[in-house]
Parts: structure tokens; C-alpha cells; sequence
């Protein structure tokens, strides 16, 4: 089972190669009769586009996104959404070296050890690129998120790049976009620059923890087991490239608090109940609280690096490899708009999934 | 959308609430002519069982599975297997103060909004005990995998108590059911009895890491993108009551790591290839190498606890709350067995859905 | 891949054989706060049950059902419903004579070339009981419908026993429950008990012909392509055992006629549109119209009969083969309550997606 | 829910309008190592291509399909196979000024009903211009099971145009291709000619009946219940435009056979069981038997007309419409290559499910 479909109600289906002609995915189930062009989608594109800085891949991709299909006269029709992105900037003689051989780290082997056959050039299926699909989807469900939720705020940023976390007493969410990084600490994207152009220099890479907060999400999401919400991101987040972790709230921390400590207690406000902290991040035996929701994923280091590093070829010879090519020496950097289209694709699902089966029907305090 | 379901070939649905009249789960999907009977499913169900010494609730059930449908004389027949664990001791009178309450850190006030409506005796539907039909459906999938991959095991077993990790060098997985925290290391299990007795008599209780490993799998399962090994694994394993982090392989840490540090070398041994480590966890690319399979899950402390908590009830008033009851101080300890229940069945359900899809073909090698 | 659960958002998931302790369902997705108890759902099972009358199976089942999950308090929560039926007249000696035998127009054969292991006796999960489970949930969803579409009305009739139709114009939707056969024309009705009555003392059996209605649909049901009303409804009914054709509106019929007169013309009424025929029984490209929904299915001719069929057995041995037990000589009948409760499943499923989707937003007229 | 994406293991998405830039298709799951390339799937797109004869629609497409994603260097990589069809020939003119109107027959009304916006130009998403992804699916599938299944063939053809059914005696499946009606009987192609011709003159269109035959399936593919062969193939073939009723084997006419003459009677012939007759088309308790798959399905009279019909518009105004544009005088003509790729994808899927669960285990007979 190949599986390339993620969502219940809201699905998206992606498909495509680093180096094939184009990449997309199909994305149905979307509400109809919600305002969507390129131009909404665009702007998320360009933040996970390649080549923006020195501090990722120098590919040059517009990465332009065109909607083929679900969308007629501006709105759309509640029908599947064709998303297509030309691959442009293809330079397959990169790869041409590292046909037979399998790059540690990477899934060369896995791919060839399941299926036998594999389009090797850049990673084929297992590129990164692939999240420019995603991010796609991710704006679509951010135009009909706008108009069903219309207070919701999705936010991604770095907060650690390896082993150096952001002064969660300095965090600024509205600088995200001012550095490189997406960080929301000044003083630590200023650290970061040096400490990254000094891995690069070193053909090495590193990795980071990328968190997203969903803010204005309403209590009610989620479902109980299966299709908890926490569930959902946890395997939405882990489906990107190169995540090995995901954190719900305290996430491995709430391992180390007693029960006094972990109580997110409530009390009563204005608009009804409130939490005096957010342990839970947001979300209860799999359903939102109303506070906000917030995940976090750590992203491995680039594999691909200019280091030799050992390993075999398909002939089952030993060699040492160097991968070049045109690597972000922090992976982590662009999985942040990554990241939130994955929240957004889920938090979407799930006002959809809760309306079908409760119509919107919350029960009532006082 | 409810959802009581996960997997995709192999699936278990499950039903039931903590003090209905039973609980179970139906478990569609598996192979047919696999020997079982109740005895083996019993002994998992057995480890998870509440009461068997101090640190668990003492709750009194004797969790006896019953197979309804699915298995003739003995075998499975390939058609859906109902498994069902009668509920006995149900004191509803523990719970109905709690009846118009909201338990911090527990589902009621989720529950409450979304559905307006809920069982609240012991929990109902969020109640913990849910995971008995966990175990049970791992106990299907060990028995399908035992006649499937005879020489894989799956060994759960708790890294972390609160604050206090295992020492790494004293691991010995052979000893892991000789205390009650299914700890591998001998001095932190004697360490952590005594911890944890001063914290249940303080009214209060604390979380923990469980590490799962999975030996003798093969290479080839999981797949690239949404079906990946990794991500299952990931939404499986956050769908357990309480869990808010998953890692796989160095998990979070490999945020810390560099390039050249992360690579899992590769070189060829007498049957295949070798790795050097196993910072990834046994998955590359969302499929599985061939080294052991390696994950880790956080599970909050019990948020049911005799020290008063600040709450609201339905009503909208403002109270203090004690939970009373017969609850785990570490609700982590039960967790090791569901964490190997799913892991089981995760396995399993990629076995099939790889020799679906690639009938078990392997790329050659040298 | 067993499957033994159908519908998208409203999942019904049966489990269980003909002479296993018990058969039943989970369903799972029902919208919460619907009145249901057990007394709502065994009038459904009791117009199914056998040994009514002499034209269906002797064997006695009370066909009692029990809700052992999900419903608190006489009200749905929103969680998986488990619903169980004993079974109480097993007579397995009845059956002891085929375990090793393939009964012409039974699956034995296809089972024990699938799995190659099958529970034999009474058919096993191939039998006609697993329907109750189906019936049962169909219960479920009529006290959803009822709460959310009180106008509409689901009705199965039989319109065909063997080559005997009704008469269109007699027909009397009131009279259906006043004769074995749920025959809307009372000439039928007497014609049809003769000549059963007939085939059965001839140790023969027959076909029929169900049909069934729902009033009050409202538009807007269904979608365009894989999640149609009327592909959902075709593989609903397909499901049931021993039907071997679907037809919806006009169904087989729809060929012979030419677009001029296959029109459904429309004109505007009081309450919008209005159409001057129902053709296209109620479905245009898969989304229901507002008139009422009507599906056909034909049921073979029990398999089971007193007449030695040349058949073989699983020692690949040439036997004659007289099928005793207590059959029913035309299946049929009691597929008539089993036709409506799918009708019921996968209108409530669309009900949901719909509102899920949609929101329940519909197109203005005018 | 728009659901537009069939299958279980073997999995099509299909997006795209008649008059947007282009349709087609994901197709996910499919085996790696397939040899594939456009000229394999190519030939059945020309089959169903319009144009081709006075019988069919005049719009001129190539219908020339790109495989996007999937294959490299010729043979599939077990991941999405993404294959698009532009549109070359939307004469968006012929549809504008039925933009406000509900032409019968059609989902122009539902549509607008259940979405309040559609791409009304040539019918938009319920155009059957989609069914050209379905068909370059079923190339995919074919290419599959010609590895998996070398011996398996599949045929289509129309056995009733109209109220003119084939005489099944002058049948011969060889012929198929040298008539524009895919008519397997020499003298009801000649005479249909005529009839369809007067038909078309006359600004009329009529309805078809069209069987598919596989032949060389093995037995054991399918599933007792939900995931039943026939249930699946139901399914798919309602979920074609137009189709209003679908039968398996002796289909509707099952209603009026007795069991006695019902049976397949059962004998063992050199390679195995065989059967005296195949009144339940190759399936049996919802798994193939061995013998030919039969499946037939009508398809109603298309819809589009040039004799003006009673209908009413968005606005709520009654009017008569003139479809005009270039439409199918009997649109079962095109269905034929549309009905083979249905099955093809079934069958596929459903043998891949097979192996997944059972690992094509086989029951011994002897």
C-alpha cells in the first residue's frame, strides 16, 4: 500500500518526484463556495521556497503552483482540487553519481530493498520536495479555515537549532518572518547565523525543533481514540521528511511532572471556562479545550553532505560517499511552513469531521 | 467522527466504557489458519491488569477475553474476530460526585462540549480501561505474527519515572518482568519503588517514558509518504490515553545531531547490509532497514489524584476537586503492555499491506 | 483484506456466525444525544426474525438485542455502540453431515478456497443471521433519522416472487406488514402464498424482487463521482447475502427508453422544484433530488433445498447433495427489513457528509 | 464528502472538469517493477475516444495521456502514478446559455442544490469527459494484472440498445471491435446502426445495456461481507455517469429462478472443481469461484437532447430547453471501454487485498 492520501473528510493526495516533470496533489473534499486562486496559495509556496538565503538549497525553483481543476470563478465548487507545480530547475547530472549507491540517512535503501526500483535522481519520491505539495493543500485549507474560523491564527517557528534553544522569555511571535530561521527569539537567530554558516562551511548539517500553535481553535475537535486530534497531528507531523518526534504540549516533558503539577486547572471567565496553564497543549483525551493547540516535531540533520561518510552500493560494494549537490544545511528551516500546512490540513479535517457527526452541537456550561 | 478504528488491513475497532458491562473489540483483517485461543491472548491482557501489587489501581478485575466470532477449532478463519472482557467491578458509587465535574486533565470538559453528553462513571468512553481491548488485539496480532515472522519480539519496558532515567549501561531486557515497572535496569527499579511509594502517599503521582523495541523485523515494510512505518507508529502509540510525545530512534534528540554525526553507516555483513548505529529507529524514508525498530512514548502523570484541584463543574461554578477512586500514582507502568499491544498490530498491518502491494518482493543486493 | 465494515462517517463494523455464541456490531459515528434504547431497535430484528410463519426458516432465535456500549442513560454519547445478539438455537447437528461438503450456490466453496479453514456450521459468517446485526443497525439509524429528518419515511416491499410481479396499480404501501411477504397488492400476496407454499413441499425454493422507498429525502445527498448516493446504495444492497442485482429508478428498464422520455421534466411548485416523473429514482449524477429514493434488488433462490444437487467435497469426491435444515424457501422475505435498514445506514452516512462538507448549505432558487 | 477516489489497496483519484485545462488521475498502490509506459495505457483511451464515428460526440479530443509521476525508465516505482489529459477542444461557447438552466436528466440541479456553485460549462465535474481518467486507470491496472495474471482477459461489449437485446446464440466476442457499438452479434450491430441513426435524426438519444466478462480470474478473490467482489464492482460500475442498475451473473433474472435450477452443480474436472453452469457469475459469497466474471450494467439514454424538455432555472423561471452541443445519441456506446477499466481496477484491488491478508494461500481440495 503505497498510501499518498492523508485526511478523513478533508484528503489530500499528493504525488510526484524531485526530478519528474512536476509534482501536486489533488485535494477533495474541500467546502464549496470558498474564495481561492493561485494567489492564495502562492504566498505559502514562497515561504518554503528554495534558494531564498544561503542557508538553503540553492535550487532555483519558482515553485508556481496552478489549480487545474475544483475551482471555478474564483470560489470553489466542493469537488477535487487539482494543484500542479512544474519541476524547472531539474540538474539530474547532480544526482547521476549516486545511482547505484545508497546514502546513509537517506531512504535509497529502503526504497530499493521494498520496491526493487527507484527513480534515484534527488531522492526521487522521498525528496523533500515533496512538502511543496503539501504547503499547497495547506493553502487551501488556510482559505476555507478563513471563512469557517475566521479568528483562528496558524504559527510555525524554529525553537531549538541543534542543541541551541530559543529564550522562551524573549520569544516574539510577530519577528518569525524577519530572520532566516523563522525563529521568534532575536537574540538566538542572531547566534544561529554564525553557528549554521560555520556547519555549512564544515559540509555539515544539523538539526532543529520546529514548533506550530493553532490559536482561536474551539473546543470540540477531535474525537476520542482513533481519530483524536493529538493522533491525527501526531501522524501528520511525523509524515514529513525527516521528523523523528512529535510533542503534543509538554510532549517527553510531562513525563517528568507529578500530578499537582501537570493539572492545567479552570476556572470560570467572562467567555466561559478557562485553563490557568496549557500542559495539555490544547487538547484533552483527543478533543480541543478551546486553548491553543500546540505541537512540536524535531527534524533530523540534512543527510545529504559534503563529509564522506561509509556505506554500499547496489552491488553490495563497500564505499565511502560524498552527496552533493544543493542541500540545506538545516533541513529544519523549511519544514516550518511545513509544518503548519500539516496543521492546518488536520485542524480543517476535524471542523469538518465535528460537524458531520455532531452538526456543531456544543454542550452547555451553566 | 467517532473513529474507533485504526489500521488499514489488519484493523481493530474497539467499543466500551469503563463501567458498562463490558468492553471489546472486534479485529477484522487477520490472516486465516492462525492457531488461537483465548490462552493466547490471556497472559498480555494478564500483564496489564489492574491490582497486582501497589503502584496500580486496585481495582479488581479478572479481564477475562472471550473470542465470540472469527476463530473455529482453534484457528482464525480469516473473518472478524469479536473479543469481549466483561467489566465486574464496577463501583459506580466511587464516581458519582464527579458526576457534574470536570476532572483537570481529564476529558470530561471535552467531552462535555462536544457531545453535550457523556458516560461519567470512571471516565466512560476516555477511561483507560479501553486499553485492555488494546492488549487483546495485540494479542491476535503477536499470534499472526508469531506464525508470520517467527523470529521477531517485541519488548516494551519503562525508561523514565518523573525525572529519573535509566542508566543505559545496565539495560537487561531479560529482566524487565522481574519488578513492577517493567524496568531494565535493576537499580533504577529499585530506585523508583521508593519514589514512587512517597509520591502515591503524598497524594499525588508522576509520568514516564516507555521505550518499545521490535527485534527481527523485516526490511521492506512501511511505505513512503502517509502510510509510512514511522507515522502509524506515531498516531498508533499518541492514541494511547495520556501519551503527549512520540519519538522514533533518537527521537527529539536528533535535533541536537549533526550530519555527520546522525548517519547510520552502512556496511556489508555476511547476510546483507550492516549499520554502524541506529540513530533512526530501524525507519528510513517510513520504512523499516532491517535493524530493530525502535519507539518511544511520554505519558503524563495520573491526573486523578487526592490533592484538591481547582475546577469548574456543568453548572458553570467554580469548585475544588479531589479525585477518589482507585487510581494508578503511574499510569505509565500499565502503559508498557498497550505500547506493545500497538506496536504488534502495527507491525502486523504493514506485513500484509506490504505483500499486498509488493507480494513480498525484495531488491536484490550485490 | 475481511472488510467487515461498510459506510464513511456512520460505520457499521458486524462480526459473528450463524452457530457462534453470539453475532452483533459496532457502530460507530452515530451523532450523539439520540434518544436509543433497546426497545427502539427490536422491532426492526422482530420483523426479521425466523420462524414467523411456515414460509421462513423454523429455527427459533428471540433475536434479542443488547447495547453494551455507547448509549448512557437512554441517550447516544457519540461513542462506538456494540450491540450483541445471542444466539440460542444452534443446532449444529443439523449440519454435521456438510462440514466436509460444498453446497451448490453457497460460498463453502469459495471460503474454503480463500482461507482454506471456515467455520462450516450453518453456513458460518457466509450465513443469512449475520443480516440481523445489519437490522439492528439500521435501528440505530432510523432514531438518528428521526431526530434529524422526522419527515422521512424508508419502506422495503417485495414486488417479485419468482416470475409473479405485482401490479403497479394495486398497490398500497399501508398493506405491507398484513401479509407474510410485505406485498403492497393483496391479489399478489394470496397468488404468492399458493405458490410458495407449492415450491416448498416440493423441496424447491425462489427468487424475489425487494424494493425500497424513502420519502422525505431531502436534496442535496450523495456527491459526484465515488461517494455517490446511488453507488453507495448499489454497494450496500450488493452486501446482502444472495443478492445479485441493483437497480435505482428505473434501473435495467432505464435502457430501453430514449431520452425524450427518460426526462425527468421539472416545473416549479409551492416549495421548489417539482419534477413530473421520478425516473431517475430520486438520484441525478449521484446527489438526491428531493423526490424519494427508490432502489431495487433481486434475491436468488435459497440454495439450501430438499433436492439432491450434484456437487463435491473437499476430498475433491463427486456427492450428491440434499442440503436439510431449516431454510427459508424464499429468502427474500426477510431480506425486506435488511434492504430498508441499509437504506437507512446510507442515508444517515450521507446526511453527515453532507453536513460535514456543506454545512448543510444548499443553493438558492429564485 | 466528495470521495473522489475508488479502491482499497489499488487506488484511483480522478479530478477535472470537462472544460478546464485538463483531467486525470492518481493512481496509488500499484505494484513496482510494472513495465509501463503512455503507449500502454494510450490504446484504451483511443478506444473510448469521441469522435470516432457519427455514434458519438463530435468534440474533437486527442485525449493523449502524460504520465506525471510513478514510472521511471519504463517500469513503475510503487509510488503515486499521477497521469493527466489536457483539454484541447472546450468549446465553452456551446455551453453558455445553459449557464442559469437545469437541463433534465442531468445533476445541473443537485449540483446547484448541494454546492450552490458549479463549472457549468459542458456539465463541468459530472461531465462523463471524467470517465477518460477512469479508463487511463484501467491501463494502469491492465499493464499489472498482465504481470501478476498473465492468462486473465477482460471484454466488454453491449448487449441491448434500446429494447434490442443480442441473440446470445450468434455471439462471438472476436467481433467486438469491428462495429462502432463494441456488438458482439453480427446482425444486431447492423440493425442498431440503423435504429440509432433514425434516433439521432429524429433529436433523440436511447439507453444500452453492457455486460464485461473477465475471464481467467482464480478463485478466492473478494470478501464475505463489505468487501464482497460483486459489492466492489457494484460500486464502481454505478459510480459511472448515466448507469442505473447493475446486475452479476443472472442478475435480475435470479428473481425468478427456482434454487433447483439456481445451483451450479459442482463436478471435479482434471485441474479442479468445475461447475455445469454460471447463473452466479463467477462470485460466491462475495469471492470468485474460478469461473468468468460476468457483470452487466444500463446506462440510461443521454441526457442532452435537441428536443426541447420542460425545466426550470436559477432564478426559478419555468423554461424549455434545447440542449445543444455535441453529445452521445447513445451514450452506453462510449461506457463499454469505461465498464473494462472499472473491472480491471476491482479485480486488481482485490487481488492485491488477497495476498495482503491471506498471502494467496489456497485452500487444498483432494
Amino acid at each position: 500500500m503505497s498510501l499518498n492520501t492523508f485526511g478523513h473528510l478533508f484528503r489530500v493526495t499528493t504525488w510526484g518526484e524531485s526530478h519528474g516533470p512536476a509534482i501536486g496533489c489533488t485535494v477533495d473534499g474541500c467546502p464549496p463556495g470558498i474564495a481561492l486562486t493561485e494567489a492564495d496559495i502562492q504566498p505559502w509556496l514562497d515561504k518554503r521556497k528554495p534558494g531564498q538565503n544561503k542557508f538553503t538549497t540553492q535550487r532555483k525553483e519558482p515553485d508556481e503552483v496552478r489549480i487545474l481543476s475544483g475551482v471555478f470563478e474564483g470560489r470553489t465548487t466542493g469537488t477535487a482540487i487539482q494543484l500542479m507545480i512544474e519541476n524547472t530547475d531539474q540538474r539530474s547530472k547532480d544526482y547521476g553519481d549516486i545511482a547505484q549507491a545508497f546514502r546513509p540517512g537517506h531512504a535509497d535503501i529502503t526504497y530499493h530493498q521494498k520496491y526493487g526500483h527507484r527513480d534515484y535522481r534527488g531522492g526521487g519520491r522521498s525528496s523533500a520536495r515533496e512538502t511543496a505539495a503539501r504547503v499547497a493543500a495547506g493553502g487551501v485549507a488556510r482559505a476555507a479555515l478563513a471563512a469557517l474560523l475566521p479568528g483562528m491564527r496558524i504559527t510555525g517557528y524554529m525553537v531549538q537549532m541543534g542543541p541551541h534553544a530559543i529564550d522562551r522569555s524573549r520569544v516574539d511571535l510577530n519577528i518569525v518572518g524577519d530572520n532566516p530561521f523563522w525563529c521568534p527569539d532575536p537574540v538566538a537567530a542572531t547566534d544561529w547565523a554564525a553557528f549554521l554558516d560555520a556547519l555549512r562551511l564544515s559540509h555539515n548539517s544539523v538539526g532543529a525543533v520546529i514548533e506550530v500553535i493553532a490559536e482561536g481553535v474551539p473546543p470540540g475537535l477531535g474525537a476520542p481514540l482513533y481519530g483524536k486530534l493529538d493522533s491525527d497531528l501526531a501522524s501528520a507531523m511525523m509524515s514529513i521528511n525527516a521528523v523523528k518526534a512529535v510533542e503534543i504540549g509538554d510532549g517527553m516533558a510531562a513525563a517528568t511532572l507529578t500530578g499537582v503539577d501537570n493539572a492545567d486547572e479552570i476556572r470560570m471567565g467572562p467567555n466561559g471556562p478557562e485553563f490557568l496553564s496549557n500542559h495539555a497543549g490544547g487538547i484533552l483525551g483527543g478533543i480541543s479545550t478551546g486553548q491553543p493547540v500546540i505541537c512540536r516535531f524535531a527534524v533530523k540533520p540534512t543527510s545529504s553532505i559534503l563529509t564522506p561518510r561509509q556505506t554500499i552500493n547496489q552491488r553490495g560494494e563497500e564505499i565511502d560517499l560524498i552527496t552533493k549537490g544543493r542541500h540545506d544545511p538545516c533541513v529544519g528551516i523549511r519544514a516550518v511552513p511545513v509544518g503548519e500546512a500539516m496543521m492546518a490540513c488536520v485542524l480543517l479535517d476535524h471542523l469538518l469531521l465535528d460537524r458531520g457527526q455532531t452538526g456543531g452541537l456544543r454542550g452547555i456550561l451553566g
